[in-house]
């Protein structure tokens, strides 16, 4: 019964045969409008995003009072500030370690450096950086595997409409005595998604601290999503007050606006850019987006930016170690006004250019490495630790070996600050050069990414770096960056990005010299700008993340220009990096923008049979069957009313809804329509959507043969307004209202009623070759 | 035929009558699909964003080469160019104009105050606010009369698909020379819309320069949508490659596009905001969104940005006149760090709140005094004039009487600048004080709003205002931008919510003194935050607005934090000031959120009927009577297929297109498909969408007794695959589509055929009362 032999654009036959044996029920050739229903055909489940009338519905939700509808609406306010705050804290702990973690290995690191104990260095760099991947590696291999890599792409894939399994949770098996341990306070799909966001952190912690070139903003991102899943989720049937409030976020609308907001959240937190996130939510996450959604979003940011602040505050009078003073990664190097002239624009144009080139060769080879990691992730769990250690060992080596080849620098007389550097974070790092001089590549390389990109993006330090060591620093984090993204870690692509970018910038400014009034830290900021445009591709999100960073809204019109200048460049040649990851990891995406071939063809052309229908009271074999034979998660239902000669649609009915009803064996012995007592057997918690490891399977569902011969009434838990279009639409139109309207079923009807036509729209899983 | 007498909420009953009395129709008691269109019919053209699918259009543009398409895109691109350079250009010509007029009447007054000359001051100040104001009234009121007021209703109106007569041009009456005298360059329409712009321009320019507390950010708005509707029409057909690379943008959806980037850059030029603008469109005005076009509203506005920039490195040599060297509005008072705490969080929390009060109190006060307003206008043109006297007396004898009785105060010593300050701009007014004292008050009221708002923003002046004249001017600010924004003059409420709300900010400032660390300006800057969100009610873009004008990111949690909170205390009281004057100017305005009680009602409640349908093969006499009876938009088609005794509904047609049709008088002799022959008869041309003043009406067909008598073959022109819905489906959740999609018509098919069932979804006119 599988219909995925269907060849791209080729027109599907018109398949005239009967579904089934059973004899009630007799289509072929008759007449009037005939359903058909897409449906999901893959092991990915698909999300429904439509508002799901059937009588249920109207007397469970339709019939709120004020009471709950005010339950309802501060609910969502709360929720959202929740996900803020935690996130808010997430973001900050995560930075806290990351800046301790490496600040103390590079503390040690320097300390041998200076005692001349090169060896005895390089065995500590090259020993903790492989313990951390490891650790890394092995917690997300091992318990989540799911958290591996960026997770933005995941969540996309989530907003777009489809849920992998698992991005949320961990895995049944390896969780059962964390599942023991938390069962007393909360469901244990609660306590698998805490356990995921702790493991999805710490591994992302390991991960940065180990110094291989990895963000953090992927990780933040995904575990954003996944607070603000668990919290939607959140709840125990055994605290009757919270499951009541939470009831009506038992639904995939609900809990897409939640994911929304938490992985807005997840950005500003990473960067503490909280307009950027809602804008980077909006323009690269979401497919579905309206105002109200724009504000909570918004909310949950802002909710960030005051608990970092908050927490920043606190960090500020030295309780925190080695977590600077600066804020998390604010690079508010730019307090200053620059000034910049209409004859630096060519420069920058040319930069954006090269930088947009740049972009779609990382995205080129990313997708190569990580197509190739694929194949060796495939071979087992050995393979993939082993890769891991591989480039971790690489990393060391490369980082510790290139600076001593890289010449020592008098220390400026004029230095604002003492130099060499002895200890955490600075310009000048002594490395292996005699005292009062410093290496300038070491002082790069020796700091975590955050203060990297501090020192390249700052001002007046236009003499501190030489071209050379400027080279081999790009050439470096270009070629480590895509190397690390496909390692088994929580890894993000996002900061090396900028490193990235901002070495180019850098190098650019060195090339050009004093024939431009832009310091080389402006081209810094600008080259990140061009790569991340380059790569990514969104425009008016980057830019307010950017300025964020530098804050500085003077650089505005140059970095649009340079965002807009390397995405359309970049555009040429492949992909932004997320959708290319997405293909990667076989995660389907419908996009919003119809291709031209779509406008050719009409929906009739891509529909194909057989279709699965079911009549309004069905006989309980004919579901089961059904359900165990097929993968659709959506069927029409059909009556043949009396007086007519001709079925007619009543409407569609999801799978999971078929299994409830089957679960509850509220059967009819007659095939009458029962007078919807039904429905006081069912309350709303019976058809909420259920975490994904919850979910009933039809092979859970057993029935006695005398159950079997039973019937069902469907009507009252069909849709009975369903979204219909006709077959000669033409598929580039029906795909506007798959993707505005957020649709994951549409039902394609005949012209021309008399002439039946069995078939369907597929589902979800079909939408990649379309 | 009127179908304006169903009462709210009311169901409607299923009207069983046939529709005309034409014999070879015979739906009534016939069955299967029959159709029920949306149809609009009121005076106000509605705009059809829905891709139209006939056979027409297939040929045309769905056949586009690689050619055409590259054109295309081109274009797209080429148009967004030009629309931000031309707003660029108005925005600076207008910020030119305004700061010259408006500093030489100041520079002229406070000379005249210096000798002491109080009446003459008076009686030039006075007599030179009544000029401008008249100036702009009179050429407001006669010639553009669509110009007046904020635009920003009339572009979301649009842009919400509603085209009322002339918002984007002139009246033909008054515009006959113009017309004679440009018309070798470019079609009629063309010369309205660019004499539209200049009145408009001219408008602002004076009206804001008149004293009056009105802003220019609402025009700016309105001239860059129409700059926008101009470039997407313009091209005359005299020259032929104009038109062949702009026919692709002679419909509705390209042109709502470009005027969405129109309005964006419109925001951009007014307050130098480029990401302000983008986010502005897409948060308040266009109902309808995608990523591609978030990137060219993008591209225009950082189009605008650059020019601006440009433009500001011309005038800072000084050539620019009076015109200030701090670059338009941009307040940058902020480059310095400013520090704030967590226990200032609640101060401004109350202040927030405060703040929403006052922007619902302003809503409401603004919209009564609209509404009276709207009483006066009615009597004619002298009543609006005498009325904009009246204002500009009130305004300039409070204006110039106020500051007499205000006490001076003695220069600081420390003064940054000269005090008192004998020029333009500056903190320290003398007025009528003694030598080495300024007039506190008279220093805000003599400069522009945009120089009252940076001395209002600036730091480091906590005791340059005291409370009372803080106070004087709040009230002053609060009553006369609610008395000025509803005379017959291009004018904006931005600028004065600004003023008002800083001076209301201010105000709090020097109540708090010393119990809080913020500086008083930073309190201005919060409190005209708070004044926004409590009057516009939007929070991203108004949060990144307020940033770009004080270029100071560390404010974002604060403002953020402000925006949210008095937005949502507002909220409890009315609704945001630009849908309170769309209602008080009877533009129709289809809201994204469903009302509860549309929870209720099925799209079968609200239809009602007669429903006008045509026959597949239509006669001509039939179709001239529908025309003619009806005001409708869109009428389904309905086709009986031989051997099926029902009709069956083959798609819908527009009533543009049906006079096109008639104009072209390609009839049939009997009533028998034509074998599209008909098709080669029409250019592209014919259906494109014209300028509003150019469309035919369908009284301006003539045809004879024997053409009436002849048939129409209506199929290559119809739409096949209009949207349809099922009448059981709740009207929220049709709603939904309605919005999404964009739609203007839709299809509500009965449930059940052999009902049939005679009605219509009422078209954009009957969106309100729902």
């Amino acid at each position: 019964m599988s219909n995925n032999d269907l060849p791209k654009g080729e027109s599907a036959s018109l398949i005239r045969q009967p579904l089934l044996s059973s004899s009630q029920r007799s289509i072929v050739n008759s007449t009037s409008q005939v359903a058909i229903v897409g449906a999901n055909v893959c092991p990915i489940e698909s999300l429904d995003y439509e508002i799901f009338e059937n009588e249920f519905f109207k007397q469970d939700w339709r019939s709120r009072g004020v009471v709950q509808i005010f339950q309802y609406i501060c609910m969502k306010w709360l929720l959202c500030l929740m996900i803020g705050v935690i996130v808010g804290f997430i973001g900050f702990c995560n930075n806290l370690a990351v800046e301790n973690l490496a600040g103390i290995k590079f503390v040690i690191t320097s300390n041998m450096m200076l005692q001349r104990r090169f060896l005895l260095a390089f065995v500590i760099f090259f020993a903790s950086n492989l313990i951390l991947t490891l650790f890394a590696c092995i917690i997300t291999a091992f318990i989540a595997p799911t958290a591996a890599g960026s997770g933005i792409s995941e969540v996309k894939a989530y907003l777009n409409g489809v849920d992998a399994p698992g991005i949320f949770t961990v895995p049944t098996l390896f969780v059962k005595v964390e599942i023991d341990v938390r069962s007393t306070l909360a469901g244990p799909w609660l306590a698998r998604s805490s356990l995921f966001i702790r493991l999805s952190i710490i591994g992302s912690i390991t991960a940065v601290s180990s110094s291989l070139l990895v963000g953090k903003a992927g990780p933040m991102v995904h575990t954003g999503a996944c607070v603000a899943s668990l919290l939607g989720q959140g709840g125990s049937k055994r605290y009757g007050i919270t499951w009541r409030w939470l009831r009506f976020f038992k639904n995939d609308r609900d809990r897409r606006d939640l994911i929304v907001c938490g992985s807005a959240a997840g950005i500003a937190a990473a960067f503490r850019a909280p307009v950027g996130g809602v804008l980077f939510a909006l323009e690269e996450m979401a497919s579905w987006w309206r105002t109200s959604l724009l504000w909570r979003a918004f909310f949950t940011t802002a909710t960030v930016a005051i608990f970092l602040r908050a927490m920043i505050d606190v960090c500020l009078s030295g309780k925190c170690g080695l977590f600077g003073k600066g804020g998390l990664i604010m690079f508010d190097a730019y307090s200053a006004s620059i000034s910049y002239h209409l004859a630096d624009v060519p420069l920058v144009f040319i930069l954006a250019i090269i930088g947009g080139l740049l972009g779609s060769l990382f995205n080129f080879m990313t997708n190569k490495v990580l197509r190739m990691y694929n194949v060796i992730n495939e071979k087992g769990i050995i393979c993939k630790l082993l890769l891991a250690c591989l480039i971790s060992i690489f990393t060391s080596c490369i980082l510790f070996g290139l600076p001593l080849f890289a010449s020592c620098r008098p220390c400026p007389p004029d230095a604002v600050e003492p130099c060499p550097t002895i200890g955490r974070s600075g310009i000048y790092k002594k490395f292996q050069c005699p005292p009062h001089y410093y290496n300038g590549l070491a002082s790069l390389i020796f700091n975590t990414n955050d203060d990297a990109i501090k020192n390249l993006f700052s001002m007046n330090t236009d003499n501190e770096f030489e071209f050379s060591s400027m080279l081999i620093f790009f050439i470096i984090c270009l070629s480590l960056s895509i190397l690390s993204c496909g390692i088994v870690a929580p890894v993000g692509m996002f900061v090396p990005i900028i490193v990235t970018g901002a070495s180019y910038g850098r190098m650019v400014g060195i090339l050009v010299g004093k024939r431009s009034n832009l310091c080389h830290g402006l081209y810094a900021v600008l080259g990140a700008a061009s790569l991340l445009g380059g790569s990514m591709r969104t425009t008016v999100s980057l830019c307010v993340i950017m300025l964020e960073l530098t804050n500085n809204l003077l650089l505005l019109p140059l970095i649009m220009m340079v965002l807009l200048v390397s995405k359309s460049v970049a555009n040429v040649f492949n992909a932004n990096i997320y959708d290319l990851i997405m293909k990667a990891k076989g995660l389907p995406y419908l996009e919003t923008h119809a291709e031209p071939y779509m406008r050719q063809l009409t929906v009739g052309d891509v529909v194909t049979g057989p279709l699965q229908v079911f009549n309004g009271i069905e006989r309980v074999r004919n579901i089961m069957f059904i359900l165990r034979t097929t993968t659709h998660n959506g069927f029409p239902v059909i009556d043949e009313p009396p007086g007519l000669e001709a079925p007619v649609l009543f409407g569609i009915i999801l799978r999971d809804h078929l299994i409830t009803l089957l679960k509850k064996k509220t059967f009819l012995p007659t095939p009458a329509a029962n007078n919807y007592d039904v429905l006081r057997q069912f309350s709303s918690d019976d058809f909420a959507k259920k975490g994904s490891t919850e979910r009933l399977k039809i092979e859970d569902i057993h029935l006695t043969e005398e159950e079997m011969g039973m019937y069902i009434d469907l009507h009252p838990f069909t849709n009975a307004s369903p979204y219909t279009v006709v077959e000669t639409m033409s598929l580039a139109k029906a795909l506007i209202l798959f993707r505005e309207v957020g649709l994951r079923h549409l039902l394609v009807i005949p012209k021309i009623p008399g002439f039946t036509q069995l078939s369907f729209v597929h589902g979800d899983c079909r939408y990649r070759p379309w």
